[in-house]
């Protein structure tokens, strides 16, 4: 399998992370995203909306979108579990992860803060609007599982969701956000750098970062 | 079941069509989100994101997030399917409505144009973005599915990009889109507008319209 990804990006960050706690192995390409090359023509006939990841498999499927993906490589390789067996905890780890990725990553990413420049915002709002989105989305995920044991966000095992949290804490703090506002989250967090998967799948371990 | 909502999100409206689709009952209850009501602490209670929908079941579970429990509607009752059983299929199916849930439909909604309008933007620049979000996202849509057969988004059967793609056409033109540049996606939204499922999902024809 060859993940087209590129190191920042937290999209690809978590299917890194669903890779290695799947024990599954994938070649990375990189698309550089600051300098645009995820708009090349090539790269858009993989991936039609520009962005990464793009998971290319051995024969030439294309799949696009990070929980896709991911999703994908839960029916690939079933075990380990990234999800709960039981429905409704599924769908609450479900719901918790599109918090993330509905709600959170994509009103922060690199586009949406570009085009914020582009109309002529000073870069102290845009930094604001960045960590609003963050503070704002991660207060709810944290209510979202107040009521759930520990020390994971669901539980005793890393799940979906623990795969979208660990990068947007990331992101979080990159934009100044104090996470340490959110002691569950930076509880399950803790939990998670004590696993290879995770740490292996950091920004600053993949063989793009700069 | 209870289904807070709101008759002209299109998260909502994503999961009535999958109700009436899978010949499922749901109380409505209204939250209108343009008096804010989606921010009153009992809703923040049931809801801590404050945004519409929120599936309450008979035994007071909870679950966020149209996606989540459009896939929750889908364990209930499996008949009849909203996803391909073929995995790869599936997982296409997903991508796509994915694209619309997190890349579209979350960088133009209300909370989002309305931060823009209080960072001093004149409403023709807030509209033109959420026009360029729906248009890009659109586009990327059409490509994505320009090799399924049709005449749904993928195949002879509505699924869950045919239920994301119908409320979020409806966005776009209300956004000014010139939609028809888009006549695969448009073929597939008049295949389900002859489904009594969707129309019935229309916003106009909610308890709760205006």
């Amino acid at each position: 399998m060859l993940l087209h990804g590129y190191f920042r990006s937290s999209a690809s960050y978590r299917v890194r992370i669903a890779l290695n706690l799947k024990g599954l192995g994938a070649t990375q390409m990189t698309h550089h995203l600051r300098k645009g090359e995820q708009r090349a023509e090539a790269y858009l006939a993989l991936n039609p909306q520009g962005l990464v990841p793009t998971l290319e498999t051995d024969d030439g499927g294309l799949l696009t979108q990070s929980l896709a993906i991911i999703d994908w490589l839960e029916e690939l390789k079933p075990s380990p579990a990234l999800l709960p067996s039981d429905p409704w905890s599924k769908m609450r780890v479900k719901a918790f992860a599109l918090t993330i990725a509905c709600d959170i990553h994509p009103v922060q990413n690199l586009k949406v803060l570009a085009r914020l420049r582009q109309l002529g915002l000073p870069e102290t709002e845009v930094q604001a609007w960045a960590a609003t989105v963050n503070r704002d989305g991660l207060a709810a995920c944290a209510a979202l599982i107040a009521g759930e044991a520990g020390p994971f966000c669901f539980g005793d095992k890393p799940t979906l969701a623990d795969i979208c949290l660990v990068p947007q804490l990331a992101n979080a703090r990159r934009f100044g956000v104090e996470v340490q506002a959110f002691p569950r989250l930076i509880a399950a967090e803790q939990v998670c750098a004590a696993l290879a998967a995770f740490r292996d799948a950091a920004p600053e371990r993949q063989p793009d970062a700069e």
